[in-house]
């Protein structure tokens, strides 16, 4: 592994060799068998993502919520519904990773319960729904025991680098890719433009672009920060 | 019109000159700008419903929630998110339809406030949503003044006869479809099979079949039902 590390550190911008584990997509919380919460994430960054990770060299593993895209040829897909099955195929995976890259949108909560058979309403009543908290999976993933280099997003509406910076430290990640998702400017599109905050305190700024032309310099950005790692 | 509805009578199948309504697909309620509530209908059966009619010459009015289909070329779509846009939209082209049939998975509640901006989640404590009921479309359909042939749907995961007769009658409309929507077998799926109980006591089951085959029938069945109407 030492020669294999140094090699890396002489190939910048490669990822030859590594093992990237992406997630992607909005996940499906079940409210009963035909209502379900979920949110307006496409997949197209995390697809991105892993289609430029393959192109840099990586095996990639893609652990998917319900999306209307086309993985890439290559790729090693998992497809998923609820966050409680991405938490464990993405755990999973990430064991032998050596970049995990959260850009699913996960929903955060789930209800309490699922019901078996499709609720009927009482008219004129107001239903209560009780949710409950779900994992944090990218956390969970930098939690794992051995060395890997984890990534995650932060979607935020307001507040955005206060919130990113707030997350990056709590879930104890190596970097955070944040974006502003207020007024549909990113969701379902197929543009969008981020701030990447790393635990070194290091900050890096892509100005609005295509989705696949970005998701090729965020792969450059943890290339180039995975060989400047130490080989040990 | 008394020529048109009598030459209508030897046309049987054919909806030449008539207008069409079609809901189709989910409804997507809002909890905030990115989180919302929805179901499983991929708008296949609406969308084939629309493509049927216009085969037997209806001018079809198609309203559609989100789905990943392409409208069929000549209808006349109108694009809606939520309950409360479908309502509006329905109950305007309603006005001048001589079938409206209500295919699409109306959620039943949305939450009572859509947030602004995004949720923060509060670590380990429960969120309670509070859901209030959306109007009825295709009841509030049945209830316009004027003369028109409403067809409601009722997806059911039990009781599906009693259910699908209960709706019809408190609904007030001349006939519902009725599926069995347990165990994944219909809702994004490319077959479909349903009863049609209708007003005058009448039922006709139509065995599974593609859901683009069953549409066809099923618009047979109610051109050939307008045909029996009495001309006034």
């Amino acid at each position: 592994a030492l020669t294999e590390c140094i090699a890396a550190q002489f190939q910048l911008g490669s990822l030859a060799g590594r093992h990237v584990v992406i997630t992607a997509g909005p996940t499906r919380e079940a409210i009963d068998p035909v209502r379900y919460l979920t949110n307006r994430s496409s997949g197209k960054m995390g697809y991105a993502l892993a289609e430029a990770a393959l192109d840099a060299g990586a095996q990639v593993t893609l652990v998917s919520g319900p999306v209307n895209l086309s993985p890439p040829p290559k790729v090693r897909l998992v497809a998923v519904e609820s966050a409680l099955e991405m938490h464990a195929a993405t755990l999973a995976a990430a064991e032998s990773a050596d970049v995990v890259i959260g850009a699913a949108a996960v929903a955060d909560y789930r209800p309490q319960v699922a019901a078996q058979d499709k609720l009927k309403k009482h008219a004129g009543e107001p239903m209560q729904l009780t949710l409950v908290e779900n994992p944090d999976i990218i956390a969970d993933v930098a939690a794992l025991p051995g060395l890997r280099f984890v990534v995650g997003f932060a979607a935020e509406t307001q507040h955005l680098e206060e919130y990113a910076q707030a997350k990056l430290k709590l879930k104890r990640l190596h970097a955070i890719i944040a974006n502003n998702v207020a007024d549909g400017g990113v969701f379902e599109q197929d543009e969008n433009e981020v701030t990447v905050f790393s635990r070194d305190g290091g900050t890096v700024s892509f100005a609005r672009r295509g989705k696949k032309q970005l998701a090729r310099g965020l792969i450059q950005w943890i290339a180039a920060a995975l060989a400047e790692k130490p080989c040990d």
